[in-house]
């Protein structure tokens, strides 16, 4: 059953949560989902709703005009609409380890996710053979210094040919340029295996094992222009002890990073999440 | 600054949030906590609202009798009303075990709990020295098969006499009688030292021992007349392995037990916790 | 390089260590792994023993011989040896969902585990396209109460023919029979879905939603006689709210499951897991 | 019953551990607890080791001159020799902040831990009471910039009367002179709120809130001339989410450091921590 969903923030105000509950069942919605937050330092009011279609007034490809017309504009509001009758097309970025990787396509093929993947972009050919497991399209472009804006110019021209809405990076060992990341602001998720902010960039589980850390972890994010710093979405941890050698570190890590990286992928196939400033909204 | 707080639960329909915001708004409150939630299987609409009364337009003692007509007798609504300047009132029963007592006055003494707790009861002198340490009165009942229904009464004439709105089982090694559990409903707070429903009743932790778990735990609930079995308001566990004995697991577990019994008394002192049926709603 | 394993348990005595690891080192054997347990309430001495053989003086197939000869008859040793360069011979067992299965196939292949998987074994046709993917021979006995003696006859056959050394049953839901259970010993390991011994059996995730607990479990176990009784390997657990509905609980439960159970069958084959009496050693 | 601890590294091989338990063995000791392990990237051997006196043939006051005559020169170790009827004592200094201060004092006074708390010292007069409550003497000595070096020194020379052990620093908001650093290596344990290496120095919680983490962290670590730097003992760490304000970290995180504190302080005095380079190996 085809629903909406509605993210949005503004200033907040006495009686938003009145005004914008009955646009809705005003107009014969039915909520299905509300959630709200005030960030009361920022004064800032968050919120996501979801409502039935079937017998709704307003045609959905006229609901975000009317939203505009009549609540955005008059409360400074920033907000995305989404239709559950629309799947997210989502591209996977890998280089040569797999845990991420068959940790996502185990679950899409399972159709535990409201969600296309219509390719899989690398650096490496390494995990082809994983592609082809699952049928999945499975593109290389082996980017050099020399060739990197080239290699990212037919990277987009591919995502676009693919209606790409978002990208996720399950260990993709590359640093995506400026112009990709402004081309899927808050669209692109990584993983970085370290409980940012510690140890952020290279070899995070060395420089663990390296600092005798009790605990490692890892982070799932989206990216901006500053390495391993934008907005995170979920993190977890599990505890080490000194038996454990940096391989052992590696090894218990990938559980870490698979399971916090699905989970934010599947917050953001939800749209649960509100990026703002460099902080998440998570909502459950 | 004095803020109404309203719990209450009624059949999910459409357009409560609207109206019941509404009733806050219109008379001028500002409200500074909105949480709602709909268990769509059972059909229930829970909510938390919270919001100042400076200029509220109906005075705080008219607010409940106001409420009722104008919206709780219409949606068949259950609902509780509180006010931030009224403390609730705390009596915590003990026996021999002195960790949940500490970590309960160390908070109330530090002024982190909007809470008076007037008395100590318990079934055994033990622990007299430490209510002394923090000057709070220490009443011995000790209860036997023959003399439980009359030491129970003048346990309640007590609790009655000091207007105690909700006990604190800090490890009390009694079963408390069906009539003090019906004179304050989900106004007992226990903790079992187990992570329920498993290893109900005594001697958890030797069960754990014998059954060879991995994990330990602690559950704090509302007591309610079947043993073990009310309501759950918190619950958490911790690693253990083969090298622990019975000894080690009571040493691990007393510090999951203290916490978890703290988070319980937390919320249920700042009125975030809505017991239906037998299950908590625990907003945050 | 080839490295031996032994595993043994003994009445506890003084001297034990020292005996044992000069057994190793006046033999020319390198360590590389030692670790001991002494259950003192029990008077149980465990130790897991490593050592590189390319110099060991006693021939890898005269060492079992040899050491019952010289320790275990005197001192009542259980033990078990183990060569690392015999891989160990696992058999999956199926139903139809397949998170286990997966993540258990993922590691596999990305080559994680010292293990060989000659084939799988389901109930259902549901995941012969998975299996396939893998290229991992698939074999479908569709039990019936009728049938059952007689399938897992030819069960027990079809493993006699691979070689199977153990049994991983990856969200299999057909209970095993005596005769399967007694022909492998602490060699058929179980997730159940559940931290046992809560909600044992059926729809535990329904029972746990019934219940109103805070947290989910699921626990990985040898498979005994007794239905979710047998010695605990490893558990687990993740917070869940009152939001969350059965379904959220099978969702969030699925990635405890892959987990734990995987954790365990990496234990196994790294020969880490001294199962007595109903619980297990679990060496680090 | 008074038993000998022995606590030792050096550099590995074979044979160490034979040598090392017949010394016990062969002198009428019996092993209570034995634990080695071997960090095989430094080529260190660790080891402790707990026997029974009652029968040993070389005196207490002995044991540790022969132990360097006979293994400790042999082996370049570096070895460490407690009794078990020898409490350690323990100097608590403390600041404004009560949680970890009552947490200690606490268990201390339940009887829990093995040790004598003969004082307490602070920069302030404001937990004066908390420790009057608890009959322990508490000196104030307030510390400024001009007077640190001085104050430091009489602090010293308290120590010194009162035959101090080690040192916990339970929240204490003064940086620890070179000096007294080098008066007690590593026998001072600080607890840091939040988890290192993210977060070093003044208001973590204020980092963690404006980096928007999902989890914050506490630390427990011996105290080096390197801020926040030293050998951490142990870490948790608890869940946040975007409703959570700076105020509400603090709150969640005093839970956390409390335990995360007294757990490091309870394996240090029962000995149980070895600290190498900057790491530290904890046996359990």
């Amino acid at each position: 059953m085809n629903t909406a969903i509605l993210l949005l923030s503004c200033p907040d105000k006495p009686g938003l949560v009145a005004e914008l509950t009955n646009f809705i069942t005003y107009n014969n919605g039915n909520i299905t989902y509300l959630d709200q937050y005030v960030d009361h330092t920022e004064g800032i009011f968050f919120m996501r709703m979801e409502w039935t279609l079937d017998r709704f007034l307003i045609a959905p490809e006229k609901i975000s005009e009317y939203f505009m017309t009549l609540y955005a504009q008059k409360h400074q509001m920033e907000f995305k609409l989404f239709f559950t009758d629309r799947k997210p097309r989502m591209a996977l970025f890998v280089s040569k380890l797999s845990h991420c990787l068959y940790d996502i396509l185990a679950r899409y093929t399972a159709g535990e996710w409201n969600v296309e993947i219509p390719l899989i972009i690398s650096n490496h050919e390494m995990l082809r053979p994983a592609a082809e497991r699952f049928g999945i399209p499975f593109h290389v472009f082996e980017i050099t210094k020399e060739n990197k804006a080239e290699m990212e110019a037919r990277e987009m021209q591919l995502l676009k040919e693919n209606d790409i809405d978002f990208i996720v990076l399950a260990r993709y060992m590359q640093i995506i340029s400026e112009d990709m990341i402004a081309a899927y602001p808050n669209n692109i998720i990584n993983i970085h295996h370290s409980f940012l902010p510690a140890f952020v960039g290279a070899k995070p589980y060395h420089a663990a094992y390296a600092r005798g850390v009790k605990l490692i972890g890892a982070t799932s994010h989206y990216v901006t222009a500053d390495l391993d710093a934008g907005p995170i979405i979920d993190q977890d941890v599990t505890r080490i002890t000194h038996k454990d050698t940096v391989e052992d570190l590696v090894t218990k890590g990938k559980d870490l990073e698979k399971i916090v990286l699905s989970h934010a992928v599947q917050k953001h196939i939800e749209h649960k999440i509100l990026a703002f400033k460099n902080k998440t909204v998570i909502f459950n």
